[in-house]
């Protein structure tokens, strides 16, 4: 008797398990300095009044939260995220239009379902975010880079790929993008949203940092330009107020969001009732406007800290400037390799992820990612001090 | 200038959006009596008891709650539901084959991605559970559905149709099945565990009502009979806590975990931390058993008065006997079409589920499934009464 040998789908073939899993074996480490993740800061994250707000919540009407909910979300979420969107983003939805996602990685998952079939191509920013690039190979989409510079993604460029490629999809972080922290400039938004329309591509526009600038002014999204409705808004309360709570949002046409919600009803069934009414009284109340001003602060000395040490280091070649979000991209000489940095780092208990592994073309080797969230101001001072070091012994 | 049309994933096509969708909006009207959804009794929801735990949990670790959590799962949730899976389901695992799961739906959603290609088969019973269907629709699986009677699936049939079709998975709820309430008996259980490996066929065993029983004895799972890791246990806190918090998990072989695991990842990167600690209170505080013990006669008395109701109408030709679960299947003769039935009831303010949509072959129109965990007793003997006249005037 022949016994079969268990075969996994076609599409578990192109993925691998995320490049940078190992590195936060290292991270969870008690004492390494963490420059690694894309976690907030702990100082930021408001549990005494989610504690609050949960215990009122379920006491007044646990009867609901703790009941089946709707898949489309907590209808009165789905209120108060309209006038929020419109503040925040410059868009305007009805309540009809909004899905509430189990984090804004959902909602590009869902999208992806309702939109790709295996070889459909999809244009994205390289570096881009490695969660959307795993996303995007469970559905073997075919990832075609994008060029860009310090302003994001070159809008010539980008009319230039849709017409050879005839993408499905653009996928895109507009505002301090992971993994580079550039923000597309308002006329790119405009253009690139007048492109989407022009050539019939789903523009798929995940903006999770939006609302954590240090400086500058905060730009209209890409949404706020679409006339003929495109361009999917896929927003996350996961840096503004908890990523635990995992509790996100879709805004689009409601063709589309009618197929994600049939596609949502049999991935999770609803987002859990609880944790969208926490945001829901964050909105209400007017809780989150202060809590997003408290943090910015915090968040802004660590970040200039960051860059005042990398801009004493004369082996990297050029960093982005970031005028807000998480991260800052780092580059050294061309025929460089981060890997003996990385290592050393690691040795000397401080993490950061090299930059290969967000280009969906690879390569890049001489470039790193740094995360100035999720360490304190005193562990920045501590950790780039161990990097400038290792980066002096191991780099030219 | 062509403008494109928007056009939909291939994988859209089979999926029409649950067919009892349209029946919840009638069920959200007030006064409605339902006997349609599968949702808990609100008498069966601790919120008092969650308010208390999640204000705790916030205070005293709200940081790390607030905080990221790993894909797989809150360690302290899958530590303990080893001990929990163990004593429930007498089936041992290490808390490194428990996968944390937004709900068991997304077990099965979790599956599916990493084994079913498109035209894959998977087997099922039939009828079942109308979640399934569509996320099996969703991969593009092709549904054989088998043959079974009051004791379950039939293991003969299953073999014969195993050696004709060489399934890659077979999907099952064998304990008081949605929607027939019908349970599998031990020593199928045990044969279908063997048939499993014998071939090697993944088993998807789907058991959410598995506590919920009102009369006669616990049953192994067919997990606990399994010598060759080709079962995967799927379950959920959905009947026993609240559906409302999204908490649920998969157990089986490490391999295959390791694939889901890869696949959440970039789905919803982890079920929301919050939830999943409140679930590890409820067992590690031992309050699960006495919570569950509290609600089962609610549910026996509502089910047993249901059965009566239903034992006093001549048209139906039988019912499923459940000794547990949410749900009884009601068939009339063969020749009988219950969309008549369906108006008058609605008409009446009385809502259930016809029979034929949890048929993957269709037909079947002649069926019914109602619940009788959500309606209060004394809306139960109301809604009985109301159906009662309803049925002597469309039925004969």
């Amino acid at each position: 008797m022949e016994i079969r040998e268990l075969r996994f789908a076609q599409r578990m073939s192109g993925l691998s398990g995320s490049a940078i899993r190992e590195i936060f074996k290292y991270v969870s480490q008690p004492g390494v300095i963490s420059f690694a993740g894309g976690n907030p800061g702990t100082f930021a994250l408001p549990y005494e009044e989610v504690a609050r707000i949960s215990s009122e919540l379920l006491l007044s009407q646990g009867k609901v939260l703790l009941q089946y909910g709707a898949t489309e979300g907590y209808f009165p979420l789905r209120e108060s995220l309209a006038g929020y969107i419109e503040d925040t983003f410059k868009a305007r939805f009805t309540s009809q239009e909004i899905l509430i996602t189990s984090g804004s990685m959902q909602g590009l998952d869902l999208l992806c379902k309702v939109l790709i079939n295996p070889g459909d191509i999809v244009l994205t920013e390289s570096p881009t975010f490695l969660g959307a690039l795993q996303c995007l190979n469970a559905y073997q989409a075919q990832i075609v880079p994008l060029k860009g510079d310090d302003e994001g993604i070159d809008p010539d460029y980008l009319e230039e790929m849709i017409k050879t490629h005839q993408p499905k999809m653009l996928y895109t972080i507009p505002t301090f993008q992971n993994p580079t922290g550039i923000t597309l400039s308002l006329e790119r938004r405009e253009r690139i949203a007048h492109l989407a329309a022009q050539y019939g591509v789903v523009v798929a526009e995940d903006d999770p940092y939006h609302s954590l600038r240090y400086s500058g002014e905060m730009l209209p999204s890409i949404k706020s330009f679409d006339r003929s409705n495109w361009i999917v808004l896929l927003g996350s309360f996961s840096k503004v107020i908890s990523p635990g709570l995992r509790v996100g949002f879709m805004a689009g046409s409601e063709n589309i969001l009618r197929q994600c919600i049939i596609c949502k009803q049999c991935v999770d069934v609803h987002t859990a009732n609880l944790n969208q009414a926490i945001v829901d009284v964050y909105l209400r109340q007017g809780l989150l406007a202060p809590h997003i001003k408290s943090i910015l602060p915090g968040y802004g000395a660590r970040m200039a800290s960051m860059l005042e040490s990398l801009s004493a280091i004369p082996q990297i070649k050029r960093c982005t400037q970031p005028e807000g979000g998480l991260f800052i991209f780092v580059f050294f000489d061309e025929d460089q390799d981060v890997a003996p940095l990385f290592q050393a780092a690691i040795d000397k208990g401080v993490a950061f992820v090299p930059g290969s592994p967000f280009y969906p073309e690879g390569g890049h080797r001489h470039s790193l990612r740094l995360n100035f969230s999720s360490a304190s101001l005193e562990d920045i001072h501590k950790g780039m001090d161990i990097l400038t070091q290792c980066i002096q012994k191991t780099m030219s």
